[in-house]
């Protein structure tokens, strides 16, 4: 399934028609004209300069690799004008800091890519991950290989750029380099005093960036708020504002019956069964319709605003489109929607295993079940507080808690056992819709892509996004510049150009914001 | 956990000295005195033909192993009297059938035993599974390894005697050649008709059985009753008989989410979640306690007589110290014993897989989870209708039954699907306790190991023996002659040299019971 983004070249001439007041009071360019004008008169270069920045290796684990992207883009900065220096702690992938101060301007915006990609199988790329190649549209909606483009040539907005880390997430850098030399090339002064955070081990779950918190926080002072430069934009192609994530962690459980598998004839009907008792268990945390049935699970949800209601009852409904595409006709928690359900903490079934299935499958009662169970959490709920909530329950089910396999002596002793494994994780953040940046933002996007974002008072999925929220205290929020059919973490990862384009004139917008437009 | 069978030497002696009848109303050497007698002279050329048979690979995919096997086994009955030939059906392994007819005897006794072995990795075996190898005790129990005795070594009866088939099912073919070759050189006569049905292909399913009855049935007829000389005795070491065993059969059940794995943060609330699904069907079905909740699951079950009742109440408590080498503080369906708990049928949860557990455990809803559950029959249930019982159950959760995995119309118009796979079986059979040859059978069991024999109902296993009660109208019940130990179908198979000296022991008494003793 593809759906092409309706950010047309339409929707960006109305934009570009708009007329911006000056926002220090003098005349000066339009950013988004001059951003425009560039990215037509240089198109062909600036594919060219992110395939460039596309074919540098950039796994966390290799250092080399590394150092080249980050000493790539601390360049790049610095030749457009920033003041950028790599932060660096041991063992840890380098930070790339910028920063742009722009006299007169009184409000601070953090923005925030990595430039790290998930490791990849050579072997399943139609072409090298590294080595960045062009199609005329998506390969698997019959795209075809083409040269990069020379100086002046046409750039069609539906090509696509085949590389790692073309959707996830270097495209924001490589806009912002380009909206930099727009600004140079038309003498365009930003409204905005810009703090560039470059991170180069996202995709390994971010290990050092607490870190890098403590050691160079003073470096992050006086930010208004950060804008997460990541993830696909939504599956319509319309452009996407999140003020939160959740949070996650799970566990994994195991029941246990005899010490050893037994035959199924000469022991069925007396010995437990683990895959009768690990039904019973699960059964028993959830109700049909998807309510957690533990107590406690819900009472931590920090209550949404009047804001998020709103930005709620104003989306569109997706869900009928995506139950369609997905092949369900029935879901958790209906006629509630997806965007509803995410602003709950959730309990999910990752995985079960007990014996085998299929040609494997013998006839016996197996020794033990498992199942890991996921978890995410929303505003209030603390990650250890909501696995305790799952152990007290499987207490109350008449287990005996265990944190290793049970020796013979807890075996006799207890009627029923389950092993818990507590995984790690970090919490839910949301940045509240009433802060007065706000507007200002949702402007700028609306100003960028012609049409209406859609707001979400969070997303679904789990960024360390509390890092910024709750350590550093400053508002953070989610816009997304890459196309959804992206394949991130995937092999033959890409970006279609205009989801580029789109990224340079964001970068444009919000650069150039009135300075009233919030801080 | 070994525990040493209590057929001892002495109990043996005491047998010895029993004074039996002349059956035919002529004085004729003791039948159990002369087994004895001529065991005791010939132990280890015994012990070497042993090893003599077992050297022959046995898997019944090998034709030309098969083969070798059958002729072996017809020639020897052939040179002790019997007339034997081999049965045989286009792509099956022979049966050996033998007859013999002993004038003026007007009771015949079939004896089954399998002559094909279970195929074998012979990497996991200390020595090949074809290559016979002694030790003078079980390898784990610290046995150490021997040459086969000369003629005239005095043999210990805690040797083992390792090879494929030592236990499961050779050890009745060459016990009852040793007896045939004991009376012939005391002279005695049996009292007793014999038919010899060696089965090559059991390991197999025996999936020529019925076609061997259809083919060759009228050599099958007159007699009174069979004798299944298959399987491991009772742990206790205790000789053992068994009037039945229960049927088998199973089924698969996938139930499905969406097409394809879904983030677990960005669906998780929202997205069904087979895991759970499948978790609140098999918790349906059954109860904590151990009880088949579905509906009609126990009404065919045909009732026990008063004998098999007074059977199962004389049984020793063997439960506490199963219950002790397994860990299991409870046992389902307490406080009733594992003996009665096999005369009911059972439904067990035999695999359960939806995702991955451990370090493969991802972020995701998996798309489906699949339970493989396996069902136990007693006497009434039919195959077919258990399973169809079972599927009414799932039908009145709320699921569309589906046979192959669903396309999208099927996903889009139903809320739950489940597709269930039904597996072949066969029912339970069971011979009464009343008919009358059972008075009979359980003294020559009883004088054969001077203990009293355990007697149960039904095995918890199964076996086609309905093929025999049902097919044939014959009755047939269970005597185990090898060690529980035996390590059936794995590798280091084994049998104990005293549970050969048991077997031609029984089968001793067995062909010299007292004409009157039942028919």
């Amino acid at each position: 399934m593809r759906r092409s983004p309706c950010i047309t070249p339409l929707a960006a001439l109305v934009a570009l028609m708009l007329v911006i007041p000056d926002p220090l009071g003098a005349q000066q360019p339009n950013g988004l004209a001059a951003a425009h004008n560039y990215r037509d008169a240089h198109a062909a270069e600036i594919v060219r300069g992110y395939a460039e920045l596309l074919g540098i290796p950039n796994v966390a684990g290799d250092s080399a690799g590394i150092a080249r992207n980050a000493a790539y883009i601390r360049d790049h900065l610095r030749a457009l004008g920033v003041a950028a220096e790599l932060l660096t702690l041991p063992g840890a992938s380098p930070v790339v800091l910028g920063r742009l101060a722009v006299p007169g301007a009184t409000r601070t915006v953090a923005l925030y890519a990595h430039y790290d990609g998930q490791p990849a199988d050579s072997s399943a790329w139609t072409n090298g991950p590294w080595t960045p190649t062009l199609y005329t549209r998506a390969i698997d909606a019959g795209g075809v290989r083409r040269a990069l483009p020379a100086t002046g040539d046409a750039v069609d907005p539906e090509w696509r750029l085949y590389a790692r880390s073309a959707g996830d997430d270097k495209a924001p850098i490589t806009g912002l380099l380009t909206v930099l030399a727009a600004f140079r090339a038309a003498h365009v002064t930003p409204t905005t005093n810009v703090v560039f955070f470059f991170e180069g081990e996202e995709e390994a779950g971010s290990p050092h960036l607490a870190q890098y918190f403590e050691a160079y926080g003073d470096r992050l002072q006086g930010i208004d708020y950060w804008i997460f430069l990541d993830g696909p934009m939504h599956p319509s192609g319309r452009p996407t504002l999140d003020f939160g994530v959740r949070g996650v962690t799970g566990l994994a459980i195991t029941v246990y019956g005899a010490v050893r598998p037994l035959h199924s004839g000469h022991y069925g009907n007396w010995a437990p069964v683990p895959g009768d008792m690990l039904a019973h268990l699960l059964a028993s945390m959830k109700n049909d319709s998807g309510r957690v049935l533990i107590d406690g699970f819900y009472d931590s949800d920090a209550p949404l605003g009047a804001a998020e209601r709103a930005a709620l009852a104003k989306l569109p409904d997706f869900d009928a489109s995506l139950e369609r595409e997905l092949g369900l006709a029935r879901t958790e928690g209906a006629p509630a929607t997806l965007a509803e359900r995410l602003t709950l903490p959730s309990l999910t079934v990752r995985g079960l295993k007990s014996g085998n299935v299929g040609p494997l499958a013998r006839n016996v009662i197996p020794p033990t079940a498992e199942a890991v169970l996921g978890i995410r959490l929303v505003q209030g709920n603390d990650p250890v507080h909501m696995q305790a909530l799952v152990e007290a329950h499987i207490v109350r089910q008449g287990y005996h808690l265990v944190r290793d396999d049970p020796d013979m002596a807890t075996r006799l002793r207890y009627p029923r056992i389950a092993k818990v494994v507590r995984f790690g994780g970090y919490p839910a953040a949301r940045t509240s819709m009433d802060e007065p940046f706000v507007p200002g933002l949702v402007s700028a996007i609306r100003q960028a892509s012609g049409v209406e974002p859609l707001i979400f008072p969070t997303l679904g999925g789990s960024l360390p996004l509390y890092l910024f929220t709750d350590r550093l205290h400053e508002p953070a929020v989610i816009v997304p510049v890459a196309n959804y059919d992206d394949n991130q973490h995937g092999a033959d990862e890409n970006l279609r150009v205009g989801n580029l384009w789109y990224a340079v004139d964001l970068f444009a917008a919000l650069l150039t914001m009135p300075d009233g437009a919030g801080r």
